[in-house]
């Protein structure tokens, strides 16, 4: 796949202007938490002077600063836009940081579902001063259908899976990525969404790809995967089987996969999904639904679970994990709070 | 939905030219099974002379003409078509026929990948005339997410799913409606691919998609049939929830479907799919599965099954018929050799 650059080889200004800290900017806080090496600064008004590390608990040492302007002192390469609005639209406002960034020559990536590089003044400016935009949602020309040819990877494909949208699967999966680097195992991180993309410089937003290429796509991202020699894909999982919009991307990106262990994905505070029409069945009927469906191609099975508990107490989470051990026999942690160790350990042992 | 015209108001010429008859001009057979009062001529030079019928066995008293000149003489308001070549891309031969056609003032209606309308010679030429183009893989813009908004319809909501593409799916669905209108039942086609919206004449291509999108473009086309008023809505199914390449594809249109009840479409001669690399289960798996993934969201039944036998002798397609029918306790019928009232019957049953 062709990237207009490596964002892992720039000095990255986050911008967050009005939102640094509040949920809209998330990306913002896991770029700091996993690009932290590459980040010279976040954008944003209303905390300038802080460290970032006072608003999100991450990105100690990197500063607040106020606008482009003073992001320029840190000599950024590249403009990230920090926050992906609810509809994917731009917010007005932006405008003009990013017609600023492109005119003072600095890259532009975005997640955004409107593509910039389709602004006539946005690629204007770029043209002028040499800086290159990356939409990275836009999906690459001419994707394959799908063939199955994840089956023929030697690497393990472990999928992370959920019982609805937004419980930790692109979290857990670089958890996963960064705890089996730190065991010394060559593993890799498979972005399937614009976070993703944004947070590992590759990858391919699934979800904004034509229906009928998902399971193609999803082999692109595993042979990229599998093409920089690791044992271990952890392939970032989208959606869920029982989601009412978007369970169709999910099985397209399970049989894209075929994956050889699957993590499922929960936050143990939530019993029903999409807008409350769909209650989440018992995790047991769960792992048993994720099984049954990547079986039709190719056998898999459901290891460990993740738990998102970031809306629960220290000693609430600690119930959850073990009750949810004791309800399905399985591995159970929470990443971010509790480390990953043990389902490193589960999918060590199932090999 | 917004269309251009509406075909079954137009005096249609189907472009056939150099493929009547063969299999990459079945949307041409189709169209002369089930659109006849609105077809004038079909364009072959190679069948010219001849009756439609002679070389499909549909289509009695539909002249075969050698080009556009000829006809003209049957007064065309609308040229179709008539091909769907593997790639989806436009036959160079072609070009001539399509801007000859449009120069004349004819509308044109395709269903290539390639659109027509974006092709600036073409465009220009209707523009002057003051025809219109109809590209019906373009899906419409501003597509909803799925909500579950076919739960809500009153009508019974009858979904062809399929062990394999191309296993009859729309066909059925087709001759299911037309069965169904001729028992006096108030009934419409739902059409979710190209060939079945160029023979309704509405519906929403969902494999041309954006994947996040397929739920809600399937709600909207349940929707569009329920608006008719029809106590039955037949749903042409795509795909297969085992094909590697589509079955994200099919979750999405059977979630957004959310039939009350299924016809499982199988050819009995064909027992591996996708380049044969996946063995076609037990037709009582496949019900299973079917009946397991709708019921995700909302419990549904397969009531019967419908065979392509047409690569079989009339003595074997009793056969499998009967075969199929003890195999699962379900009825079954050929839908073009034996008729749908089997499956009707059980529809009526089940209610």
């Amino acid at each position: 796949m062709i990237r207009p650059f490596d964002p892992t080889q720039e000095r990255m200004a986050i911008l967050a202007e009005r939102s640094f800290g509040v949920l809209q900017s998330k990306l913002a806080a896991a770029l700091l938490r996993y690009q932290r090496p590459h980040i010279v600064c976040v954008i944003d008004s209303e905390h300038a002077g802080k460290d970032a590390s006072e608003i999100v608990s991450v990105g100690n040492g990197v500063p607040v600063v106020a606008d482009l302007d003073a992001a320029m002192a840190m000599e950024p390469t590249l403009l990230t836009l920090g926050i992906t609005p609810p509809g994917g639209a731009l917010p007005d406002f932006w405008r003009e940081f990013i017609a600023d960034a492109l005119s003072r020559g600095l890259h532009v990536m975005s997640g955004l579902h409107q593509f910039l590089a389709d602004d006539a003044q946005f690629a204007a400016l770029a043209r002028k001063s040499g800086s290159r935009i990356w939409d990275v949602r836009r999906p690459p020309r001419d994707l394959p259908i799908g063939t199955q040819r994840s089956r023929e990877v030697k690497a393990r494909r472990v999928l992370t899976v959920g019982s609805d949208c937004r419980t930790g699967k692109m979290i857990t999966s670089l958890e996963l990525d960064a705890g089996a680097q730190r065991r010394g195992w060559s593993s890799a991180f498979c972005a399937t969404g614009q976070n993703g993309i944004m947070l590992s410089g590759r990858g391919i937003a699934v979800d904004a790809v034509v229906s009928d290429f998902v399971a193609g796509a999803t082999e692109e991202i595993v042979l990229e995967g599998a093409a920089t020699g690791a044992d271990w894909l952890f392939v970032e999982g989208q959606g869920s089987l029982i989601h009412p919009a978007y369970s169709g991307v999910t099985l397209g990106l399970l049989h894209g996969t075929l994956p050889t262990d699957m993590i499922l994905c929960h936050q143990p505070s939530r019993s029903v999904l999409a807008r409350q029409t769909v209650p989440i069945p018992p995790l047991t009927d769960l792992v048993r639904l994720y099984e049954t469906a990547a079986g039709w191609l190719l056998p898999s099975r459901v290891v460990g679970i993740a738990l998102n508990t970031f809306d629960l107490s220290e000693a609430d989470a600690h119930a959850a994990v073990r009750r949810v051990q004791d309800e399905t026999e399985l591995s159970a942690t929470d990443p971010i709070r509790f480390g990953v160790d043990v389902l490193l350990d589960a999918l060590e042992a199932s090999s």
